[in-house]
């Protein structure tokens, strides 16, 4: 048999199956070595199809399988993503509102499966206009993938013509959803009230979330002028980035942490361990967020995507850890997990239309800005305590408007005709780079409005911040009734201690 | 070339190969831009199949292969609950018995795999009666896939005929072996000796567990009855809720649990920060309990089930945080967190077998169980520190019997008759339900029975609980030499401290 | 339909889609019960291929679709063993250096990936000699692939001539090549200035780890001569640990871990939730090193591997609880944790040539190795806090020989007369078990004097060991000017508590 004959490998099957007697002449084992003398050729029981037809749905079943399996094993990995952005977050805040940090990152995927299953993912991919989708509302509606004849949403049809079950599409569809609400998340950290991120989570991914969705991805006006964001660095990030940039607005700083003469005092994160944890949770569940959204497993595709991704977030960390000690004078561990994360976030729009070394040179970008933005952020006085906007908003929007600036052009690295077109850097012109900042502007411009809306409308029925006592006490036991860390001691407790000394020996 | 093609994408693949100079006109970039003029077409070396049966044999060869992948992905997210365990239960106990709660968590999983391996898989998949396998210990005997003339056993056989190699279906059922045994672990925490735990896992794994799986998913009685549990509410879970329960219950509760004027007393669990990764890593690893459990590859069965697990867990997380609300004042993350596993326990048995709007009913129903089942166990004066009675074995039994209720009816979901009858709610009558009760019912005396027994044995012989005076000072100092979090200041020791700081006072 | 038919299920497939209605009965859910009288089957649209040359092209493309998933799926779970490590070597550390561990862990990859892209990549499969490839810089060659005409480089070409895309070749061997850099992490740890290991990351990855990988993986001369590792117990695992013994011994001990009269000080780590949390990621990570190193997704040869792998891990941990009971009087958690770790790491090199019982022993063994190393590394003043090189390089050296002990022989689990000669243990002679010693020889020969010159050209320019005082000090706030625990108390501080509140006694 030949060594290049290109499929199958029955041979190499078969003897596998027949395995040999292993370790016979260890004759110190007992029982163990006892063997298998193994049987049985895999061939047999085969049924031969009887023409090219039966062959034809035979091919195209295990390709649906493949795709399949592709579609959920990076929806997995977006959905581990949830535990990045819990330990993140709660690890950049102080330790007693850590509860209502994990509580709100756990059911925030509650509440979008919840929200998207019953309006969101109708709106964003059912049939409708331009500007919304109307069908499709609790799942009802007929599967709409192209093998159906109910061409699936999106620019991206032509990846996704096999049909690859709705339901594995609307999985992968909502782990990004839940994405874009948990980004809110940390933004608004430390005095926001419970029930009040609940309910601005079900608007956002019920409504908010779906619409300028839809116009990007469900074959809506933006697609149809010819806007591109492959992965999401629009549709998910800046949205959510936008969303938590009006509630940390809105909601105001955390008290203390600006001061009247126009100071910032830095409040330091309480666990690194978990927050680190959580960066390289988001790296991996990025494997899937980017490869997966090709939602078919194109070998060529998914690999070009998955190192474009990873090289983007390495540039992005090394450059973010080199300019951190340049300008603050040490590496700081929070840059460069922000760093990682900016190379993530701006890569993700054009991950699949570029080259690996315009991937690079995105991330390096990425890694420069996401420093600066931090800074600029704290002087506009927005508290956003984990860097949600910088990470999320800022390099959304970078990313976003690279697309223009990087893709390889239609025909290039996505087969006919399909893709941005060729980016300004690379003799492109500035037609792609102009289509890129109209769906940055509109989508952000939504955005605001809705998040305002919504902020407002909560603040004025269940209120949104909670009250100075309680937050200075801190909304573990405001919110919660609970400790996070029952037993620890914490530095906070020992001045109370001392005073409790000083009267001890007083009243001695 | 039409775009409806629905198989191949040759020429895409082709194009991607051959990739386009990149970057050409970027000229800043000196060595990075010269580029791959790239090569070759894929399609050259290919060899072409000389009948119909030689195709027959590749597209098996692909099935296999593609089912393979299915399992051992899915059988990693299984064998990734073990750290999901691991953190959910040391976070909810106290920081002097982490180490003894991480190490038994850590070690558990090495014994299943040596039990599993020697004679539990043989007693639970092996050829033998309707009681129990016989045959295939320490993974001696023949392939037993269908295509190899020995069947698989259990009622799935059907979902399972293509050839997946017998050690790839060993490490599958392994992993869920090993939740049965995880399970126990937390409801004997805080006083069990590490050794007996390690006994009365051996035990479960090897013998108890394998023989009532035999009787639903080896072909045997219950089997034969009719009785269906699609990914092991009772296989699994109740099982291990059963053995978890009469551990808890022999063991009595920690000191100071229970008041003597028949109060209780809350003992505050010390790390939610890795309790909620916990959770959150168990809901990432029931996509892998559920769908994986189909076995193949089959995209329709797959995405449905990922999306019936899920919708359940979320309106299980959901409705458990608005009932502890209203029930307790505050939503307290321990609810969330066991109102999402509460949801994830029920929909297990019925996942492949009702239509989303029924997994939703069963995850609301399983959400509002578990907060007045864990009230309740209190109420007995069972003392199971993390919920695992009121997780895995009251929300077992609610999800075995939901088939009865829920079930869509064989022929619907899954095809060619197999499956549970229609569900009583459906229209179908209490057969199928009676059924489900026989099994719940016969598989929890046999449970009772048998881990009374064995932790029975245990005691008699090396001791089940430690000696008062380590369980105070901690079991982690008693049973392991070590702390947890070295360094750390705890305020159990500021009492001490504060003697100390008067003794120094009055000794001036 | 029969039911043993092997491949398709389009009737099931069918059924699925045109899923029935649901719930009907159930009048109570008004708008949920609604339901989809789903359409339309799968088979329509199907394209039929109009030859056997058609069909060909379907299935190898179908093949590489299969390979490419497998090859991606097992590079994240050894991305993710990133995450393992970082977790690990944090916490068996003190809290005052955990940012700076963390900071070196999440880094590191990003530093291999830049390294590696750039030039290790090119050198260890580039075309080029015995000793180093010389083309493939900076990614820019054609793809190395049989199917373009240019051989993968390697030994284990035969299981990859399916063209599985260039990239996710580079993005797998990218995984593997940050495992080595890792290892040496923390053998270093506590003492390391934060640009020394960064700068060592670099050359590691970029130079010495593909040199000797070129001779073993890249088709050079140890490959030739019939040396074998299948997944790197010696092309990763004991380079990083040759590299971090050297580290470790260069540097010198910790301050306080060796008394002058010949003691040693035991320096406990801080969080053993964490470093457990970590196993269980790396255990979960080896299922994608060990099955992954296959590149196809090739059912038997990693469902085998899986188990081997698995059982390996299994009997070390359980070996190394038993072993340290007797020996210590009680079960350290470390140890389990190094137990579990050692196995995995020698099993790494025979597991697709061993038998599950050989695995057993080489993980029994391991599991002994371990105890008795971390005891002798001690006794030899090298200070190596989490024990990295009794895991990786005495357990890498131990791995690489079991295959010359306990090889099945060519043609008996690889096919067409691939792999090591059958082992001294089966009767197979010393010819083996000869080559795997040069291997292990001749590799850390090598990488001893490039990590010696190494580490000795970065004390001369940037200095590898901080100054004393910050190392007494803690290594983040020196290095990085951050702590990782924000708001806990420690012991540490309590003495200098005690000694304020004497004063405040005295002043009064």
């Amino acid at each position: 048999m030949s060594r290049r004959r290109p499929l199958l490998r029955r041979s190499q099957l078969n003897l596998w199956l027949s395995r040999p007697p292993k370790l016979r002449t260890f004759a110190g084992l007992g029982a163990v070595i006892l063997l298998l003398s193994a049987t049985a050729g895999l061939a047999q029981g085969v049924e031969v199809p009887k023409d090219l037809n039966e062959v034809a749905t035979s091919l195209q079943s295990l390709q649906v399988a493949a795709n399949t399996i592709w579609v959920l094993f990076t929806a997995c990995l977006v959905f581990f993503m949830n535990a990045g952005f819990c330990m993140l977050e709660t690890g950049f805040c102080r330790p007693k509102n850590a509860v209502n940090l994990l509580a709100k990152n756990l059911i925030v995927f509650a509440l979008s499966s919840i929200s998207f299953w019953a309006i969101g993912f109708a709106i964003m991919f059912g049939d409708g206009n331009e500007f919304l989708g109307n069908s499709g509302f609790f799942l009802m509606g007929a599967d709409n993938s192209p093998a159906t004849g109910d061409a699936y949403k999106g620019v991206y049809s032509a990846l996704s013509w096999t049909a690859t079950p709705l339901l594995a599409k609307f999985f992968f569809q909502l782990v990004f959803a839940g994405t874009a609400a948990t980004i809110v998340s940390g933004a608004v950290a430390e005095r926001i009230k419970f029930y009040a991120f609940f309910a601005f989570s079900l608007l956002l991914v019920g409504i908010s979330y779906p619409i300028s969705g839809h116009w990007i991805w469900g074959g809506g006006w933006l697609a149809k002028l010819g806007f591109w964001d492959f992965a999401g660095s629009t549709v998910v990030h800046s949205v959510g980035g936008w969303a938590a940039l009006m509630g940390a607005a809105l909601l105001g700083p955390r008290i203390g942490r600006y001061t009247e003469d126009g100071g910032a005092v830095a409040i330091p994160g309480h666990n690194f361990a978990i927050a680190t944890l959580g960066c390289l949770i988001l790296w991996l569940g990025w494997f899937g967020f980017n490869p997966g959204s090709t939602m078919t497993a194109d070998a060529g595709a998914i690999a070009h995507i998955t190192v474009t991704t990873n090289m983007a977030a390495a540039f992005g960390g090394a450059t973010a850890t080199v300019v951190s000690t340049l300008y603050f004078g040490k590496p700081d561990l929070s840059m460069i997990i922000n760093g990682i994360l900016a190379g993530l976030v701006a890569i993700t729009a054009p991950c699949a239309f570029v080259s690996i070394e315009s991937a690079i040179l995105i991330g390096i970008v990425a890694g420069i800005i996401i420093v600066f933005s931090v800074v600029y952020v704290d002087k506009l006085r927005i508290d956003d305590p984990v860097g949600a906007v910088s990470v999320h908003l800022v390099n959304g929007i970078w990313g976003t408007l690279s697309v223009g600036l990087f893709a390889a052009g239609p025909g290039q690295l996505y087969a006919e005709g399909l893709g941005p077109a060729k980016g300004l850097l690379l003799g492109g012109g500035t037609d792609q780079l102009w289509h890129q900042f109209i769906g940055v502007a509109t989508v952000g411009l939504f955005t605001v409005i809705f998040a305002t809306v919504a902020w407002f409308l909560i603040d004025k029925t269940i209120g949104i911040r909670v009250s100075p006592e309680e937050e200075i006490e801190g909304l573990d036991l405001g919110e919660h009734g609970m400790e996070a860390y029952a037993g620890f001691m914490f530095r906070d407790e020992v001045k109370g201690f001392v005073d409790l000394l000083k009267k001890m020996s007083v009243g001695r």
